[in-house]
């Protein structure tokens, strides 16, 4: 299956400036080596279905360790058979778009 | 306060290709005249509240005329005093990331 | 269609103790009158779309009044001729597991 | 930390009954030995990281076998020293309303 997944956490004791915290995320994503699209509600990972959720749970450890509360929401699209993954996703409704 | 959004909408009565029906909700987002970025996992909309869920709802109603059982997913970052939105949340991390 | 939406909505400018701002969104639901059903990961409303994303603008305002920073998520399941609604839901789910 | 997951998970290939797949998930579920609360838009589970995380895992693993296309959303809120869990959070907010 191709698992696309969109992760966002943040924590939630640490007032409104998240971009710190966001940014140690997406480094933990980047080092995963998986092909993922940062975005301005979440970070769009691709990859099998262990994978994918192994760097979630990376993400999720390297907050911990200094945050007293955590929010996280995952979303995931997993299909057998796709090809061209996070691009041909957006690709395939642009061109059905007249 | 700027609100920025994410939305997904799909039917769950069509099968798996659902490329068609995305295209007409973002279709009706641009129509909108608001920010938006179309992503792999969802479509960000910035705006007022009242504007941003205008929107919402003109994209549910475009796919309630031809679908029986729809699934809707919406993430809301709403925040007083925001000025760059889309584009300032992503660089705010990018500047974070060594 | 029957519009069953799940709703979480918390500031983030105000500390990791959220429940007199969750009480006070409960509150709101609970006045407008639909059906709903109190959790602990959010809110589900049942009733007409138009009526749903109503209470669900009036909770945002409810919190927008004294809260800088507001994360919301939203998850609906809207299908033609469901009867039962919440409730029928989980008995459906509940007879099939032996 | 305490973490409280609510899950939702279906196959987007499968038309519009999603009650017998979602019976095999809430079996699963069930036979993690987990607290869990299911709920009609998902189902929330309480217990420690891996152990919740593990469970996820499971019920993708569940629908995996024939099923060509998943749809799943998780909404994590993890608290350190949180007790009570799945029943302390409502009975805290229920507590703040008059």
């Amino acid at each position: 299956m191709s698992v696309i997944a969109e992760l966002s956490i943040f924590p939630m004791d640490k007032g409104v400036s998240m971009s710190p915290y966001v940014a140690r995320v997406v480094t933990v994503i980047k080092a995963s080596g998986l092909a993922y699209d940062f975005g301005p509600m979440g970070t769009t990972i691709e990859g099998e279905w262990d994978d994918v959720m192994q760097t979630v749970s990376a993400c999720y450890k390297e907050l911990e360790q200094d945050c007293d509360r955590i929010y996280l929401t995952l979303k995931v699209d997993a299909r057998k058979g796709r090809t061209g993954g996070l691009k041909g996703k957006t690709e395939s409704v642009a061109a059905k778009m007249a």
